[in-house]
């Protein structure tokens, strides 16, 4: 493979094995390697899933390093008989398949770690293609291993996720930064809720544009919108073919503009997402959290509750899926439901309100709403949804029509929820839209 | 493409955008088409991503419909610049691209109800191959267009996995039915909770190597494991190369020896999901459920609540995150925390029952346990968790040690106290192992 002068190496995905393609299971591998590839500065060009076939294998790792600087492949590095990855690129590189003595020692460590007798089937996992080398693997009997193939460096991976995340990130990596001079890409993350992916882009467009005619440096400025219902995310990236592409400090030149066009949707700056930042302002602030939840089911608490750290602010949440819980624990009172059904702006006050009394907590969020696909109606169709946030000044609610199943209706109503208890964070003075982004290679 | 004549048509997938390979998003699409394909009787032998290139995309198409009968293309269909896929694939297919006037009316049309003026832009997603047929999309803008491509029937989808959905169930099937000698695989599939898959496959595989030895259908037999910590999903496939495969009856033999062998993990068979499953039988017998959950935060409930229908036996559940929340939502004693800690058998039954008293339901389900990454010791590890179930009759408990990272926990311990649920629904003889099976073509 030979490229330009100056522009970055190219990167291919080559995911190995059947469950990939009979749907069984969801390649996330190669979106794991992909946003990898990009924080390092490798542009990943192509990704192809192959079946558990040798021919197949081998005709697809020689095609593909024949176009690349890096592969990375996964999958197929098990024990059975249907892992068949070693063998293949073996074959693809002309050299010959032998058993490590040292690997099948420390395979023997590993099962005697877990108290466990090693099968003789595992022996094929001291197996390597003569010329490659082992890439360690701390967390599972697979090891990785690589070798050049023309010009190419081809990593062998485990398919099992944390196995070959961790690999990547402590075997991979290192030995590309070695080997490939790496410029990686700037890029700037702006996070909204609130506006659509079409909406938005009416607005950034503009101050784009006029960012590329001002400067040669942003003329080859790369936006993209990501959609995850509800929420929208704008990269912006120093994307340079020519090798000469804007640093991280222009492109937080952007920063107010992109403020001032995309407030209220904006929430944040960074990668971390909304139950992060909930999490890290409520207890920088000191401040304890509950939530109050009927069609979501607890998906809102849930969300807050993935955050590391999120006993230092998450009281708790009560769940009133039925009525009856809404008036005995939230003490909704029986008219309100009455009068304008549990799906009402009343009722979500009642309900926040109700949430911050009997947990006692700093701040509440409630949620009522028809995720469907029944219960709708001409007046209420399925989606929609009343959100309320209360704490001692008082309640805020919102009405919102939202589309999609019955799973994208609880995710998109949670996610509002987190919304609407952030800009009341912010309100408070407690948040603010920094940038709050671990560091992409960490 | 040629194949022997009685063999399985060949499909494959070509996912097309910038988005699948920077790791944005995960491509969900490959998988739904993997499944689809498979239920179908179409053999999908390879799945590719390419970026947003016109050269790439053009390449790409002519390989893979060089390769197989069925190829389903998906993204690029949009209105925007760097959405390309119409114009490669009629490159691709060397036929000139054409605006459809009544494509335009159409989408004149949708926007109209969307009560939306329809950018210029737009215009484009009214362009087609000259030689291909549009694909309905009634909900969204773009249309799908399929053509044939040397005996390759090309079909091009939106990205946007409902529309995507959707458009592969009512426009591509009945087309690939009409065209193609479609026979569906024969397929059963059992569902695990609580055995690891070696441990399942070292059950599962002599029953299977016997029935080979017995009969000439089942000698092609296929089985595959896919681990959904802390699932396991058993399939049995009547795969068979040459066209002999076995039926569904000859598959659904293998149920008492299953049940046998893999009792009391076996949980269902069939593809209803655990959640599903008890919302069911639950229903049907008349009892309410709660939930009282500290480490999961609520994803215990919001699993039970992402069952449609869900309200016909879901009352809610407590979500007491912080201590305090315990003792006074669950009525915990302040005793048992202190002497025990929070992660342990006495308060894990306390507050089950602390649940079914507050909430007053039928039965309840608890879960408390240390999610991690910190708040592990030597005598509680990260990964320690007690969930206990609670009715009228008395409480029952597990103490589990899990593993994996602080998403995999929860949703393991959210998983495995729906599995306690279950297992009390078994033990009262309202819910049975019973084939609970949407049809895969619905």
């Amino acid at each position: 493979m030979t490229r330009p002068h100056g522009s970055a190496p190219i990167a291919e995905v080559l995911s190995i094995g059947d469950e990939l393609l009979c749907g069984d299971t969801v390649n996330t591998n190669a979106a794991f390697l992909g946003q990898r590839a990009r924080a390092l500065g490798v542009v990943l060009t192509h990704v192809e899933v192959v079946r558990d076939r040798e021919d197949e294998i081998v005709a697809a790792v020689r095609a593909a390093a024949s176009r690349c600087d890096v592969l990375l492949v996964s999958g197929g590095l098990g024990p059975t008989t249907d892992d068949l990855t070693t063998a293949a690129v073996a074959l693809a590189a002309g050299c010959p398949l032998v058993r490590d003595a040292d690997a099948v020692a420390r395979l023997e460590e590993k099962f005697r770690r877990f108290a466990r007798v090693m099968p003789p089937a595992n022996l094929k996992q001291a197996e390597r293609p003569e010329r490659a080398q082992w890439l360690d693997n701390p967390i599972g009997s697979a090891e990785g291993f690589w070798l050049e193939l023309g010009g190419c460096a081809v990593f062998v991976m485990p398919g099992v996720p944390r196995e070959l995340q961790r690999m990547q990130r402590e075997q991979v990596e290192p030995r590309l930064r070695e080997r490939l001079a790496l410029r990686p890409v700037a890029r700037r993350v702006y996070r909204l809720l609130g506006l659509g992916e079409s909406a938005i882009a009416e607005k950034v467009e503009p101050i784009v544009d006029a960012a590329r005619e001002r400067s040669a440096a942003l003329r080859q400025l790369f936006v993209h919108y990501r959609a995850a219902m509800p929420e929208v995310i704008v990269v912006l990236e120093g994307t340079a073919r020519d090798g000469e592409g804007a640093g991280e400090d222009e492109l937080s030149g952007f920063d107010a503009a992109m403020q001032q066009a995309l407030a209220p949707a904006l929430y944040g700056m960074g990668e971390a997402d909304l139950p992060t930042r909930i999490v890290a302002a409520a207890t920088r602030a000191g401040l304890r959290l509950c939530c109050a939840e009927s069609c979501t089911g607890g998906a809102a608490a849930a969300g807050l509750a993935s955050v590391p750290g999120a006993s230092a602010c998450l009281d708790g949440a009560i769940v009133a899926y039925d009525n009856r819980i809404k008036r005995e624990q939230l003490g909704v009172d029986a008219a309100l439901l009455e009068q304008h059904g549990a799906v009402s702006e009343p009722v979500a006050r009642a309900m926040a309100e109700g949430a911050l009394r009997s947990l006692r907590s700093d701040l509440a969020v409630a949620i009522t709403g028809i995720a469907g696909p029944d219960g709708g109606t001409a007046e209420k169709p399925v989606g929609t949804v009343h959100v309320a946030v209360a704490d001692r000044d008082g309640t805020r609610h919102l009405r919102l029509q939202l589309r999609g199943d019955r799973g994208t209706l609880q995710r998109a109503a949670a996610s509002w929820a987190h919304k609407l208890l952030w800009d009341r964070l912010v309100e408070r003075g407690v948040a603010t839209l920094q940038w709050l982004a671990p560091s992409p290679l960490e």
